[in-house]
């Protein structure tokens, strides 16, 4: 008989907004009716535990310097760090894990953790990049809930070469578990695609709202606010470590979207320069066709 | 015995999406018990006013060619259209006005209109300028509703000079509608302030949204999306003529701003070329800082 995914012991590596709110959702989702399986947590902040497992979140929680006894119990562990404490933590626990296990990650950005593969990948168990596309501009487990991943995207890094003996039912058995978390649409890419899409729609939408914040002279600036600048910047309440190391290990593929971006600007700006109302109105158009469009786009993705 | 606010005629000039919510919100906010006054509106579009009449939003509605009859009989009057719109009504209908009545528009661009204030303003009633800070990216009589201006900011522009003789009174009645609508704030400033501020938190945002959009490079980019990009590009689903109008209305003020926004964006994009993640850092650090402030701000103005 098939194993069901409350039979698994799952392991958090990191219980802040991000690895609370996977915890929140396996227990709301997959231990609905109870099971066999735990869900366990390691993290470096007692305190966050102590709460969790207090809550019912967790069945147990443990310091960062207790991880080995307990990764080797586990049967499906998300490891919900920052980007290099993510490498960090792999290349020390290579050999820590249970036969078969399936390890996943959260990491924000890809490449720094493809081109570590060989040196990050257990010999026996299955390590399978990925990046649940959800979260907001809060911190924390206090903030963490299951209904941020409701409906949005969670992208999956192929592995063509370096695949584990198990990595085909390690995969499936990822796919279920984001399915049952309540994610409506799952992308397999590279790391290379990852990154650059990333680059666009994550990374330069906060390097965005940043500046645009930094503009700002007044800070009583949302008595003339109608919306926009509100909903622009809500990002800009930036957890400044994190992105920093976000920002700076995709340097490359986001500058260019900087450039992109502000090459576009550029040219907005000149038409209203140039007072060139009808230039100015065509482009207004096809932006407006475009992003209607896209919209569709990701509805259709969500039925 | 002081007149109650549901003992005025109001009319509504341009039944779309923001004309549409003031007719609205009047009915529902004023006329709640009923009372002897009437709502009308004039529109070219017969098929608006036929909607509005059998949703009983409005008591009347009235073809353009037929305004004059019914401003006459008017103590409130909304113009709720384009910004040279209005002021080519403002001067063809100068003297189309009852005694006293009170004259508003909601024009997004304000010195436009003030540099005009001496043609456009009628002798025997009291025009004040204004701007309720709502709306969204919709369009169209449909589109509109009372909700939209719960907990928003409204603008009165002031005037020093050129004020008619029953300002002061005209300038409390409009104070006392725009808080009977919801409004959670009145911010009162000169022509000037305004579009500088507006410049930037209204149309800085759809500027930069829309050249976010034309940067993207996949229709599909929504599928790596979660939720900064959909967020911060939502205004670019952009009613095209109308901010034409507006961003070449405001053309020197915008264009002062876009470049500043690009000074701001350069900055952290240089800090992000030279890997500076000591500078990045405390430079996001302030972003968080300050757009923290900006919400307290906000949510102090909405108690």
């Amino acid at each position: 008989m098939e194993q069901k995914l409350s039979d698994f012991t799952y392991t958090i590596v990191g219980l802040g907004i991000m690895g609370g709110s996977i915890a929140k959702s396996i227990r709301k989702n997959i231990f609905f009716e109870g099971g066999k399986g735990k869900i366990f947590a390691i993290d470096k902040n007692e305190n966050s535990l102590l709460l969790a497992k207090k809550q019912n979140i967790i069945d147990d929680g443990f310091l960062t310097n207790e991880a080995s006894k307990i990764l080797h119990q586990s049967d499906v562990i998300f490891i919900c760090i920052y980007p290099h404490a993510t490498v960090d933590f792999l290349e020390k626990h290579k050999n820590d894990y249970k036969d078969g296990a399936l390890i996943t990650d959260i990491s924000g950005v890809k490449n720094l953790l493809q081109e570590e593969f060989k040196n990050i990948s257990p010999s026996n168990a299955n390590l399978i990049l990925a990046h649940p596309m959800a979260g907001g501009e809060k911190e924390g487990f206090e903030s963490s809930k299951s209904e941020y991943f409701e409906n949005h995207n969670y992208i999956i890094i192929t592995q063509k070469e370096n695949k584990s003996q198990g990595y085909d039912n390690a995969h499936e058995l990822l796919k279920k578990i984001i399915r049952a978390m309540g994610f409506s649409k799952i992308t397999e890419t590279d790391s290379e695609n990852h990154d650059n899409k990333i680059g666009f729609t994550s990374q330069l939408c906060h390097v965005v709202a940043s500046a645009m914040v930094e503009s700002a002279e007044d800070p009583n600036i949302t008595s003339f606010g109608g919306g926009s600048f509100e909903d622009l910047t809500r990002i800009a309440m930036i957890n400044a470590p994190l992105w920093t190391e976000l920002f700076l290990a995709n340097k490359e593929k986001l500058v260019n979207h900087i450039e992109t971006f502000k090459k576009h600007l550029t040219e907005i700006e000149d038409l209203i320069k140039n007072d060139d109302s009808k230039e100015l109105q065509a482009l207004l158009e096809d932006v407006r066709i475009k992003r209607i469009q896209m919209q569709k786009q990701s509805e259709k993705k969500a039925e």
